[in-house]
């Protein structure tokens, strides 16, 4: 009879809560700071918004609502006695739960164009959901959190994203990162470089496993995809990271788009600053959301823990088209909360007490000091601290007990003598110290 | 073509998000301050775990999740063959979207009860979906802000709860409020006195509709519900404010669950703070959901723009029971956020710039100009102020529309005087004035 949460979605206690919390803000100040500005989209959009923007298996994993009332009477007959439900689907259920931040943000751009103004640079924390089979470290429902520009072609943003990235990650403690940079030009020249202009596809599935399977790996792919000779010659070498950039730059000097590709890439490195710079690395097999992209490639890795990518993103020529707002171009980035969390679990780079440390809990000794300390919880309040009187009459071990379970770094003890004396006793749970002062001592003492 | 998001839900451009962002971390600092801490819980629920806690009306809108693959092969045969929607909803939908925030938090002491520590105290900020008709000022999904207290009965609880609604709104802006009480025992003990103990859900959906049909409807809706003699006779004393403690004691001394209302009432009045006390009313024809609450009712609205409830709550014997985990008692309270916008807007009490005022624009005057900005960006942010650069090399007019639309204080010019200079033209859009300044001098302008 226990009920419980749905397998791939997850519960957050306060400790953990907090924590996300710490992260999503930490995040979203540095958005702030680079002029980013919020918006919020619903979670339910239309179906038929969503289906057919992320392929054949994002449609699939799109949950979709089902129609309120009798949806039977609207429902696709032909369907139903067939039991297709693939097809009866769309006809008994409009709506559906967003799968990303990207589609909405195309939607909202599109209808609201006359109410914004271009450049638009926005962000977007919010929860997407995605009907994938749950596994460890795989949620039906997990945060996004998006910042893009959108109605500027300039290469400048593309250098202030990379500042972003860096600085959003440094002030969550992952100073240690590497910040890996690819353009799509690039790889355009390239295949036409290695003769497969036609099989640009193919060839970035292949490159982009890299990381996972190795320059070996690779070329077996490569094989099994019957690339011609050019391709497995000139392979070894790109995947190799031996690739200089001298000897690209020749490559692609007689393909137009790659020579593009180029000066791009260093219009880009050359504006970043030295902070940053250092950890920048132009990566040729790094092809992520090829399909998309257009300029630009973006994906960080931690170098303390790297379990994959942290944070991606890139330029894109057409954000809207295909909601009929042609030519819209832009750049985004997007932070993946949950593997940040993992990464900064696993350093153990959180804060001790992700909580702000003024917070102080009042021991309730009787009615009499209750009613003594009650009096007091607005003027600790006022001065900035989080306080409490424990509720309940119960043992002082108990109330203890709540103290350490709720992260308590102050506890205040107002017995007889003190209501007396006109003192508080102060204990400190770091250390076990206590002091005997007035309630402005006891301000000052915790906020300082 | 143009997509649009569906009826009963909204998109929040940045204006708007930005001062919902300051509601809810209103709300959520006064929540810390006073000592509760953050859960979270997924969107979605079993729907086992919903259904029959609304009522039949709650039952019917809540929005069911379709089953993931080929959901058909599950369904109802029966209800399919006979087209009956409700009885398949069931068979092709477990998940569905929360209702309301306390039913999931229910859910979650239940499942969690063993890593809590008791009394347990939460807030919890998260949107809630339901399927009414859409219209003006009713939404399909928003967002609910609830703080709760259970496992403790203390009383003090009910002060805590009065104390914090009134900073929350008073933190708001909101300081000319009513924060009317009420407890159930004392309506239960007057209907005692009045002869109708059978009938307190009756004669509660009458009084409180007083606020909207006034005195007058209450009692034909009283006599419509063939109310005893005893009740028409004193209805309008009761109705009208005109009844005195010291009549209502006397009516209520021979009940015990009455007595015990009163005795509730008074524990809570006498400690309540002098600031607070003056906004506080004892409204005995407040019902509000009365078949939960079975202490302390509370309800407040704001004086200067009485469109209803802006938040309300109240004390319940039994959070979980329903879900196996007997006798759990606790107080909770919920703002609604969607409510308060609409009160701050008319009152036109929202800052005037809801983002932080530390904002800079630079404009682009060119490539050279452009990069030499591009250095300072990073000291402004370290300092505090949200900065960019105009991307792109356009008409300086297009650039002042964009720093008007984006609600910028702080433009900065900088052209061949200003880098052969080292200085920094600082224009404030409040009053239009210039300043020539170094970095420095900018840092402390904007930031004091």
């Amino acid at each position: 009879m226990k009920p419980t949460n749905l397998k791939g979605t997850r519960d957050f206690l306060p400790h953990e809560a907090l924590r996300r919390k710490f992260i999503f803000s930490s995040i979203e100040k540095r958005f702030q700071r680079y002029s980013f500005r919020p918006i919020e989209t619903p979670a339910m959009e239309r179906l038929s918004t969503l289906t057919g923007k992320y392929g054949e298996e994002g449609d699939r994993l799109i949950f979709k609502v089902l129609n309120s009332g009798d949806f039977l009477k609207k429902a696709d007959q032909e369907a139903l006695n067939t039991m297709q439900s693939g097809r009866l689907a769309t006809s008994i259920a409009e709506k559906a739960l967003r799968y990303d931040l990207t589609v909405p943000f195309a939607r909202f751009v599109v209808q609201h164009q006359n109410e914004i103004q271009f450049p638009f640079k926005r962000y977007q924390i919010q929860p997407v959901w995605r009907a994938d089979r749950p596994q460890k470290g795989r949620y039906q429902e997990f945060y996004q959190c998006d910042a893009d520009v959108v109605g500027s072609t300039s290469l400048r943003n593309d250098v202030e994203m990379i500042h972003l990235m860096d600085d959003v990650l440094s002030g969550l403690g992952l100073s240690d990162v590497t910040i890996k940079v690819n353009n799509r030009k690039i790889l355009t020249g390239l295949t036409h470089f290695l003769g497969i202009a036609d099989r640009l596809n193919d060839f970035a599935i292949a490159i982009d496993k890299l990381d996972k399977i190795g320059v070996d790996g690779v070329m077996d792919v490569l094989k099994k995809q019957n690339m011609p000779a050019s391709v497995l010659a000139h392979a070894p070498e790109i995947l190799s990271g031996q690739l200089t950039s001298k000897q690209l730059e020749t490559w692609l000097d007689p393909i137009e788009i790659g020579k593009e590709g180029l000066n791009e890439l260093n219009f880009i490195l050359n504006r970043v600053n030295p902070k940053t710079a250092s950890k920048v690395k132009f990566e040729i097999s790094l092809a992520r959301g090829l399909d998309y992209y257009t300029g630009s490639i973006f994906e960080v890795v931690s170098d303390e823990y790297p379990i994959g990518s942290i944070c991606g993103g890139g330029r894109y020529d057409d954000l809207t088209g295909v909601f009929g707002l042609k030519g819209l171009s832009g750049i985004g980035i997007s932070f993946g909360a949950d593997r940040i969390y993992d990464v900064l679990l696993a350093l153990d780079r959180f804060p001790d007490r992700v909580e702000e440390n003024h917070r102080l809990l009042f021991l309730n000794f009787g009615e009499v000091e209750a009613d003594y300390c009650t009096k007091f919880l607005a003027d600790f309040r006022k001065a900035g601290i989080a306080c409490e009187l424990y509720p309940d009459q119960v043992k002082i071990q108990k109330q203890m007990k709540y103290a350490d379970a709720n992260d308590y770094r102050w506890v205040a003890m107002v017995g007889e003598n003190e209501i007396s004396n006109d003192t508080i006793t102060l204990k400190n749970m770091n250390d076990g110290s206590q002091s005997i002062l007035n309630l402005q001592g006891v301000i000052e003492l915790i906020m300082h």
